[in-house]
């Protein structure tokens, strides 16, 4: 067992302090990596916060994590230590559901074990602790290769925000000549300019502000457009071959399906709260629109994703912090005041 | 100029009533067809009783047409007197724009001409009139080839609610081994099951009415789920790959979303008048589903189903009606009471 530095919430109220969680002695196909950056989530505020529920306290979010490998287990083949890694939002699921045999895990019909607040059927029921912490050991099934050429600290919120946008705008099929529509430029959504640009597309943001503009064209955008301008919207109906919607308030997607071409396509990746207002099946029908979902991606298609992200040079726009400094980007995250991704540096433990 | 006779409606409060139309000459690209049989559609109902906005009066309903032509205009290569031949749910678009050139033609960018009740452009903006009527003329590239296996009266109704289910069986690539389910089990839906069954999928028909069962799996249902069954609903989980929604009555999708399968869609063909209570994107989200919709099927893909229709012995089961008889089927219709599409026969005009 390893003693590893960390902070924790102790309740849903009373934020993130440092703390000590005990790591578990690698197993056969463990890997213990040494930490060095984590990406702070929107779902680690929701969790913290006890707005997903009650959690098990006290709790370590955390899930965007780079680090390098200390040890590896006997039967360990795959890394050894020195390697440059990462883990993303899972860290084990059933392995024998169709979803799991494809490749799926992240849709593993047992359900996934969670990187941080699930219960560890394999490790004695014990509750997964996150990234914010100097250490984690982790099944080698569940570990990825970080390319040495991604700048580490940028390169952590591609295990989150990177992969879920990545996978569906692989899964969509997006190449040289789609335009893709992105719907709120956040962690999420500035993954999405950036990698549906390496893809071929011409990319269209959507903003509440046209304050943020400027901010989208400098990611890569080509097109900007106001969403509570009618005129804009107007012009950019039938213009769109897929939306990515990284929006987890509650919002009206009608008036983004016009945007649609024919057999268009949006993809919800943030999870609203509440129900949102009903979709107008009339302009699914009429003209062969489908609204989705997508929930991250696989461990294989997040290595996919990194080696893509490598050879295009993609890393996340971040803004380091310190383990003291994390409530207050937490509130600063709430706001919507980070461009575009916070990343803890463990070393500030 | 020809004059048809008609059964036409006077206003939205007055019913179907007797008369003649006014049929053009045939122009070089056109067909004139001695029209048989012309199936009765919900459609034609909320046309005809104004539930879908005014209408300009008198109108003929009817788009599920099957005849023999009778004349072709001189340009006209592909069709020939004596020829049995359909005419569906439109009889012109623009044919200019990419849905139209890529043989979507019920998706024109520019608004497909209906078969009736429309403004034909081409034709000196006159009211289209549909196939309650012993004679229509047509272009010939609306006009598909009805094969002479097939039963002419029962073939009528495969001009929509045949293509309406066919077409997006084929776009979501249904085939051998795939599990679909059909939500209703009126015209559309009896259609999705035969053409579902001859795909090679297994299909699934849910019901609101156990009564139903027994016809269900008459008509090739490999299971039948009673929807207001919550135990059954559960039994049913994650086992489809696709279900073809035909209710046009609001209803919640959300628990038809439970039983598809990862990657599943839900597609909506009966457009419903209100919107419909909202769909949760958590659902959509976690298992990477999708809400869709799709509206009738382009002419050549019409014309593939009424081949496919052939090669597999497929029609609709129908019930034959007289001109005097098309207001009290009518009202059958609405009650749900038809197994399960009326034909009118055109000789008892």
């Amino acid at each position: 067992m390893t003693v590893a530095k960390a902070y924790a919430a102790m309740s849903a109220t009373t934020g993130l302090e440092p703390t000590t969680i005990d790591r578990r002695e690698p197993g056969a196909h463990d890997v213990e990596i040494d930490i060095e950056f984590c990406g702070l989530c929107h779902s680690d505020v929701h969790s913290i916060r006890g707005e997903w529920g009650d959690q098990q306290w006290p709790l370590t979010p955390g899930h965007e994590i780079v680090g390098t490998v200390a040890r590896v287990g006997s039967e360990v083949t795959e890394f050894k230590a020195g390697d440059s890694v990462g883990v993303g939002c899972m860290v084990d699921s059933c392995r024998e559901c169709d979803s799991c045999l494809e490749g799926f895990e992240q849709y593993c019909e047992k359900g996934m074990v969670g990187t941080y607040g699930a219960v560890d059927k394999r490790n004695q029921d014990s509750i997964t602790q996150g990234g914010y912490s100097s250490s984690v050991v982790v099944d080698e099934n569940y570990v990825v290769r970080v390319p040495e050429s991604l700048d580490k600290a940028a390169a952590a919120p591609l295990l989150c925000a990177g992969i879920t946008t990545y996978s569906p705008l692989r899964y969509f099929g997006v190449e040289e000549g789609d335009s893709v529509g992105v719907v709120g430029l956040g962690g999420l959504g500035h993954m999405a300019v950036k990698i549906a640009k390496a893809m071929g597309a011409e990319v269209t943001v959507f903003t509440t502000s046209a304050s943020k503009a400027e901010a989208a064209r400098s990611l890569g955008a080509d097109q900007v457009v106001v969403s509570k301008d009618v005129a804009q919207m107007k012009d950019a109906r039938n213009s769109l071959n897929l939306i990515i919607d990284t929006v987890a308030a509650d919002h009206d997607i009608n008036s983004y399906l016009k945007t649609l071409k024919r057999d268009g396509a949006i993809v919800q990746l943030g999870l609203p709260e509440h129900a949102m207002p009903p979709v107008d099946p009339g302009q699914l029908i009429r003209r062969r629109l489908a609204y989705g979902g997508s929930m991250i991606g696989g461990i294989a298609e997040t290595q996919e994703m990194l080696d893509f992200c490598a050879e295009h040079g993609i890393v996340s726009d971040i803004e380091m912090v310190d383990g003291e400094g994390l409530n207050a980007a937490y509130d600063r995250m709430v706001a919507g005041d980070v461009k575009y991704r916070f990343v803890l540096d463990t070393a500030t433990l």
